[in-house]
């Protein structure tokens, strides 16, 4: 495996911070960049001399692949700063692994686990500042990897280039959401793409969840695309539903993505013997649990919100609102994962990562 | 509707044309580019001074979506020249409305006709010298808009560019086609983005085609991805059947694109009095069809190809190989289109468009 060290990544420091210019108590969420990005070129068959410069925009040509055939995949992670000012990332290697996984699906190759975590931690120790301190507070981190080679064939690209940006985060969702369970529309098929955090991916969702937004709901929980009959996920999150004191989601499969938040969520519950059942979800069998009563959350899973509450769903011009807990799970859990996240508690499964 | 003239589109000249590097022998479909490119930003929602200048490299933000979302769509058409210098395209208010309703379904802002149409017809009156003429020779247009708004949550962006670049090419595919027909993999699902020329479902595909390739197979016939039973289309064509003497190709839907070049042959075929069918196309029959000779030819049509002829195909490990023919349909009625193409012949569909 290719070795490197922090001195064989070719730094350009910004010449002036931008941090003071920006409202940490309003930002909004991917809109602010800190002062530095990675980057590094596969050219010729090889990854090349990975870099940190300024954060700034990128030349590329017109004809590059990603504008015309969608060849990128990308990473959420986040970073945490605890009270001694130490910078932490939880389960990194899980999105290293995931996004070689992506890439591989999409032809693009694979990066190097040297480059990914050598880059990632020179990155964070240059911009540590802007991961600040207090539950609530994180810096969002996105790697990303797209098809550069200025030619419009329809094949894999022979160039791409691997990046790193970072963007100082407050949570993700502030209100409890409301859901839309779609009957119509699909995100991802049967020996297709889902499984991976491809940009298509996202931007065939838009549509339909702009449908969903003019009705009142804020996201769309997808079903299979060939019956719409079971639930599967909601495109940014995984989904948790609980019955009764058992917390149900859907199996992983290459419809869906393996989401770190989603696993982390399912040993969590364990930890705190709650009962977890990974199968199938039927709309109906959630339908029926609503209107008997033994619905009592539903919640995303995700990097970007860790948990989100969801207060109320509709299906097939039926709409159930879900009743407020004080014993609820997700809540329980997110503050499990948080604690994890700000070194504020025990890790037993060693998910945290100093920088 | 939003009107311009001419004089409307801001225009910076080359200073030197490259034509005369360029072999035009021996050019490498998508790899070279004319003297000029047109663009076009979508802010504050509205399209902005349309704009022609030397085509060159573009200044991007990292976080623009279409990195992250792979929220872009695109088209492809075709310029020619006949023998008296006159430049001519195809059926091109066909692609116009195509990538607005590829846009609508990624949620992007609708382009103006006035604009598509002025700044094509401008930019190739600028780089005509790039069409040679000659059956076989074409200039290949790629229309493109992809969302430029340099924020990373996922939801469809505020700014996007348009583009038009263009490409001097030769026949797509020189050789006969050997294709593999998908048993696992799928390219698009019920309720999904497969009609659209949308970016991702093209990354999607680079995967299991390069399976196929090492298996021998230069491209994969898609089939539904519920049953993986029925034949649908080739990712960069739609397929068509000759069964003795009748052409069956599968109707569009939500998973099928609605070729230009797929209806032209459905209508030529017409012309000369040969049976069409548009029904859904078994893997079953069509292999039962090669085993007892009546399945005459297989062949793709799309703008880039325009009629492929395709040698043999594999599915389930049985390998069929297609007769050699003297009365093609695929040769005579890619003749026809190409005749039609070149003003060579009568255009009683009106499908040809003077630049």
């Amino acid at each position: 495996m290719t070795k490197i060290s922090t001195n064989e990544i070719d730094i350009v420091k910004s010449e002036k911070s931008r941090i003071n210019d920006v409202d940490f108590d309003n930002l909004v969420f991917g809109r602010t960049f800190t002062d530095h990005m990675f980057y590094c070129d596969y050219v010729d068959g090889e990854w090349q001399q990975p870099k940190i410069v300024p954060y700034q925009p990128i030349t590329i040509e017109p004809s590059a692949r990603v504008f015309h055939y969608g060849q990128a995949v990308f990473e959420g992670m986040k970073g945490y700063k605890d009270d001694n000012g130490d910078a932490w990332l939880f389960r990194p290697n899980d999105n290293f692994e995931r996004i070689n996984k992506s890439a591989a699906r999409l032809a693009i190759p694979e990066f190097p686990k040297e480059y990914f975590f050598e880059g990632l931690t020179t990155l964070l120790n240059m911009d540590k500042a802007w991961i600040k301190k207090g539950k609530g507070n994180s810096l969002y981190i996105r790697p990303f990897v797209f098809a550069t080679e200025p030619a419009i064939s329809a094949s894999p690209a022979n160039n791409y280039r691997f990046m790193i940006i970072c963007s100082p985060a407050k949570a993700y969702y502030t209100a409890k959401l409301r859901v839309l369970f779609a009957e119509k529309y699909s995100r991802s098929a049967n020996g297709g793409v889902g499984f991976a955090k491809a940009a298509g991916n996202y931007a065939a969702q838009f549509y339909p969840t702009n449908l969903a937004n003019k009705k009142g709901y804020q996201q769309i929980i997808w079903t299979d695309a060939n019956t719409h009959e079971y639930l599967e996920e909601a495109g940014t999150m995984n989904i948790f539903f609980r019955v009764n004191d058992t917390l149900i989601t859907a199996p992983t499969s290459d419809r869906i993505l393996d989401g770190i938040t989603r696993k982390s969520v399912i040993q969590v519950a364990e930890d705190h013997n709650l009962k977890v059942e990974v199968r199938p979800v039927s709309v109906k069998e959630i339908k029926e649990a609503a209107a008997n009563g033994s619905l009592k959350e539903i919640f995303g899973a995700g990097t970007a919100a860790v948990i989100s509450p969801i207060a109320a769903f509709e299906h097939g011009g039926d709409v159930f609102e879900l009743p407020e807990l004080d014993n609820s799970y997700a809540l329980q859990i997110k503050d499990h994962i948080l604690n994890i996240q700000h070194n504020l508690s025990e890790d037993k499964h060693g998910w945290r990562f100093k920088v």
